[in-house]
């Protein structure tokens, strides 16, 4: 298909990155950092989860972050959520919401994530689909996690993920409801760019309407790769967090690299003629005030290597 | 054209890396490391520079490494040299010499490398010719720096690097030689996916018979991407540094990444099914060693990202 014209950059690093991280991060400075990206032209911003403090102690302050950061007008503010006591919370606290029904492609990854098999998750479905309409929320995408392999699994063969789709798509239009969009995260690292463009085929073979998402990690350094040869593919959907922030929790070792970073991938989008809407040398400022915050070095690449001066 | 069978990768890590570190790494260090690269598979490994140590301190032992190490057959080792000097002292030390004719596409650099511009360099090529002779070494390759942008000249014309490839191979067959090689070098990490691949065709369609020899930076992150669409083109040579060894003097702080790292690309190789020949547990614990030996984390992903266990 060839390159897009223009891309829509989803942020994720304030999510991603202040889960995994050791230390405590204050709530101003999560709300800082947020209220910064908020003015580099990004259109989306994931700030926070609406999971257990429990679990996960590091979003406990949830609430707080979303009442704290100062909000523009054209900017989405969007949260995670595992559960539909978790999508109550979102809902209560003025984000952006989707509809999305969300899956994961590794049973023993889903069953350490959830608690659940892709089953039971399965099964699921329809509840969460009648929580959204009682929001008035539009069921419009499925988003499905570890895509493209998973340390637990191994390889993920491509027809399991078909028929989570074909059968999460039934169970939509079902409920009346109608799927547009596809999240494959490639959650721990395993894509490869002939898999990515495969696995891009394959979908539009079948579902020529529906719009493709991606969530890259470069965990074993393909990250910039793929999203390139996604994008041959016409693919102009996103998710990147600044500075590279948040890490993986299943790699070998501690320290190994996360998503793709969003300075690096505006930068090779500008490069390619491909829009974003994103001001990179803002940008590479909030890349410093994160690696400020987290208290050390982030994989991206743009605040060392630098802009190209011409 | 599509991804090639395979490819042939030379590593340049311990030249690259050890020229840049700011300790001092020892012999022996230097040693152990390229004889651990010896027992990975691959066929060419560039061991050090000859050149002035006033210059250069950490490549003063360039004789010492090479009398040291244990040699294997099947495997070229190579060095660095930018005067007819060092190609006396590669030629006396029994390295692999391919016969290069050496040029930088931005004046600025050339002058700041070499203390001779463009036209200053081109006007030594029927001497390197003559030297090359003397050693009966046929004259195949033709090298060139900052092909792709360089930071003290910004954008590098494509028609630049034509010209100056197309005045030495003039001088090449003037003096009775035939190119079969250039090495294209993006030394300070300004090339992207789509000007990779825009060189590639205008090489082709002007020589179609000359191969392509890529030595690509990850400066601004792109280094993988650039590697694997010049790949999705044929390309089927490239130069990469185990570890990502070596950073880069130029970038605007530092830290910034260098080279590709070896262990990266065979790895994106590997799993498009490319043949490298290379054993990639073996190279991995050589990023080990090397981290070890330089005192500090390198860029490449996979020491720390893990391959993917099936």
């Amino acid at each position: 298909m060839g390159l897009p014209k223009s891309v829509i950059i989803y942020e994720v690093g304030p999510r991603e990155g202040f889960q995994i991280e050791d230390g405590p991060i204050s709530t101003s400075d999560k709300v800082n950092l947020i209220n910064g990206l908020t003015e580099t032209g990004l259109t989306s911003i994931e700030v926070t989860s609406f999971v257990s403090p429990k679990w996960v102690p590091q979003m406990a302050d949830a609430e707080e972050v979303l009442s704290q950061i100062k909000r523009k007008e054209g900017v989405s503010y969007r949260t995670v959520y595992l559960n539909i006591k978790g999508l109550h919370r979102a809902y209560q606290n003025n984000v952006t919401l989707d509809g999305v029904l969300m899956l994961t492609a590794s049973n023993t990854f889903s069953k350490r994530n959830t608690n659940k098999d892709i089953k039971e998750t399965l099964s699921t479905i329809p509840s969460w689909i009648q929580a959204y309409k009682e929001y008035k929320i539009p069921v419009e995408q499925i988003a499905v996690m570890a895509a493209f392999g998973c340390n637990f699994e191994g390889d993920i063969e491509q027809q399991k993920i078909l028929d989570i789709l074909r059968q999460t798509i039934q169970m939509a239009e079902e409920n009346g409801e109608t799927i547009q969009k596809f999240k494959l995260a490639d959650t721990m690292g395993w894509a490869n760019p002939q898999q990515i463009k495969n696995m891009i085929y394959t979908i539009r073979n079948e579902w020529p309407q529906i719009k493709i998402l991606l969530h890259l990690h470069d965990t074993r350094g393909l990250g910039m790769a793929n999203a390139y040869a996604a994008m041959e593919e016409g693919v102009n959907e996103f998710e990147t967090a600044l500075g590279g922030l948040g890490g993986c929790p299943f790699a070998a070792v501690k320290g190994a690299a996360g998503n793709i970073a969003t300075e690096d991938f505006v930068f090779m989008c500008m490069e390619l003629g491909i829009g974003t809407g994103i001001n990179l040398d803002l940008l590479i400022e909030n890349v410093s005030a994160a690696e400020m915050i987290v208290g050390h070095s982030l994989p991206g690449h743009l605040l060392r290597g630098g802009l190209l001066r011409r």
